[in-house]
């Protein structure tokens, strides 16, 4: 047969979903699984939105303009308006299918291959695979767990930068960690970026859920428009994944311009989407705050309880609905497969994302994982005494 | 700022909507527009389709597995076992964000950077952006219009073959030119791919339209398997282009394996797509035979009407619903542009697609457009007659 490319082999198994097959297993055994691997919220999605889809009354479900409707841009404008971004405007949107392609896009307009682009890790596990299919190369800068995640020494960045160098990639809050950074360390990556002329792209599809702390987006930077690019989705904020709905937001006009091109190249975000997401921008606003509270409660519970379990370590993280934890267990993938296959607590398993996936150092963070805690605080409870009792059955071996 | 990459400047711009802002001037004028120049269809989606969306009762928009739920690949599976591919089983089918992910995956799959694919030309514009964003080099093979764009010698494609050519693509029926390849050129191609050790990509995204003749998928080749890859779509099959949901249909375990990295990386297609074309799928066989009846309908009052204007050529396509045509102008995007900014025939004014961006090489093509018939006859009467009028006038000036 003839070969396949080299970078279908450079392609990432995703560690968030490559443990699935393992949960067939589990589940055709008749065990419950607890999955804490994936960030699939359980909280409803607005009413509103539901009553979009059930109310749509038009004949033909039809392209829409590759920027994404005009109704669903002024929507987004004015949902960032009010919160705190007051001069942008439709065009400083381009509509995507999910926050993934609006990186898909970004990386390939800012970087040629080759071309450099510095995460701190662990990171969201798939900027690897977006890198990989722009021939871009990801140089981590490792963040550590004792600190809990936060921004590494700028210096450890300086070093880093080349002239192959072309921008900084931040998920903020972060994915996996949870972290926030916060206002004195957005401004040093800013500086950075100002310095070496690089872009500084911000990932903030968590947005909207921190806790005992506010969410500050690098695009309320003066003098940083053309650097600064934020990656946001409909996602977690609405809990509507399955909408694949994101966007890339910049005042930077000729990067937009030329997005237009990738954008035009496949025709169109989904209209039915769109839709959906421009009503669902109607929501009250308690809909948002009561998403961040039970979020904030859940943060607590697993945050504590995980650090309870003998040789467990999970900072406590200020965003997102994720911890990173280190297990008493030399290799983390190894024990989370085997909890599938392999163990139950009175018919109960679960599954977590090992985190070597979230970290592009070979080896780094190999007995660590990531738990989202996306199910309510009874099932959590559940959920982590199941792995309480597998981390001792597995070191009893 | 910093400087954008190489590849936002090679990705073409759309020839298909790249007039959009051209046709914005001639709707501030208040002149109407019709549209002939992008394949959107009118046709009604199909009634279960819709009443899938307004039947569906869950809580949470959520993610799907990333290769497409089960029981729309079931629905895809029980399609094409019904058309004669009584082999293929859900396994057998990647599902994507419209057939325009499923051609970007693809091509990532089996070239690398630098690699070569034949296509013949003229070719669905969106090939050489897809094939850019992966540093791949289309090598384009002129089919010609006089012959109404048959598949060109086989001795063309040999002579461009080299040790980097990975591919041969092919549109069957052909976006723009609505060409139906006949058994015999597939077969010619199947062989030449053997050869070679090339896959054979067949784009059939309009297979369900095709008059006085039968769509043969390359599928139905047998010790064809590994060569083969179909991309789908149900964009135009349904009249819905808007839930951007598409397929790679493949025998090829391998290449199915490593598609699913790619699928992983953006997480999952659209959910509400998948729900809605499940649907679609239970409509009666009436619904494609009815749509089917009414292209033919359009394509024979077309195809003979544009004949019928001085100076115009346009051969009579077997299939989709698209056809080139051959203009007494020198530049028909100078002539596009024109009629929609400067011109109108009581009030009413066209868009077609300047067919140069169907060409890959520079030049080519020139004095012609795609026209799509995706309007009821008295309206592409109408729209003809704009056409004739635009002619004479443009000449004229």
């Amino acid at each position: 047969m003839p070969t396949l490319s080299k970078n279908a082999g450079l392609m990432p198994a995703s560690p968030i979903r490559k443990l699935i097959p393992s949960a067939d297993i589990a589940t055709k055994k008749g065990h419950h699984v607890y999955y804490l691997n994936i960030g699939q919220p359980d909280i409803q999605s607005p009413q509103p939105a539901i009553d979009a889809l059930h109310n749509w009354q038009e004949n033909v479900i039809s392209y829409t303009r590759s920027e994404g409707t005009v109704e669903y841009r002024q929507a987004l404008a004015k949902y960032f308006n009010s919160v705190g971004l007051e001069d942008l405007k439709p065009e400083n949107f381009m509509i995507t299918n999910g926050g993934s392609e609006a990186l898909i896009f970004v990386i390939n307009l800012i970087a040629n291959p080759g071309d450099e682009i510095i995460i701190p890790e662990p990171f969201y596990a798939n900027y690897n695979g977006f890198a990989v299919q722009a021939g871009v190369k990801v140089v981590p800068i490792n963040s550590s767990i004792q600190d809990g995640f936060a921004l590494p020494d700028i210096d450890s960045f300086e070093e880093k930068i080349n002239e192959k160098t072309k921008a900084i990639i931040i998920c903020h809050p972060g994915n996996p960690t949870g972290y926030l950074y916060t206002q004195e360390e957005l401004l040093k990556l800013k500086n950075l970026a100002i310095k070496h002329n690089l872009f500084l792209i911000s990932d903030e599809v968590y947005r909207e859920f921190t806790y005992d702390a506010t969410h500050h987006s690098i695009l309320e930077f003066k003098d940083f428009e053309d650097h600064a690019i934020v990656i946001d989705s409909e996602s977690k904020r609405f809990s509507m994944c399955g909408i694949r709905l994101g966007a890339i937001i910049t005042r930077n006009q000729e990067l937009l311009q030329y997005a237009m091109r990738f954008a035009q190249a496949r025709l169109s975000p989904v209209l039915i989407s769109q839709v959906i997401a421009t009503a669902a921008h109607d929501s009250p606003r308690e809909y948002l705050a009561e998403a961040q509270k039970k979020y904030q409660a859940r943060r607590d519970f697993v945050v504590e309880a995980l650090n309870k379990i003998p040789g467990v370590f999970a900072p406590k993280p200020r965003g997102a609905f994720y911890c990173v934890a280190s297990l008493p267990v030399e290799d983390a993938e190894d024990f989370a497969q085997w909890m599938l296959e392999e163990f139950d607590y009175q018919g109960d398993t679960l599954m977590v994302a090992p985190a070597t996936g979230f970290y592009s150092t070979p080896g780094a963070g190999k007995n660590e994982v990531r738990i989202a805690y996306v199910l309510d605080i009874p099932e959590l409870q559940k959920a982590i005494k199941v792995l309480e009792e597998a981390l001792k059955a597995y070191n009893n071996r």
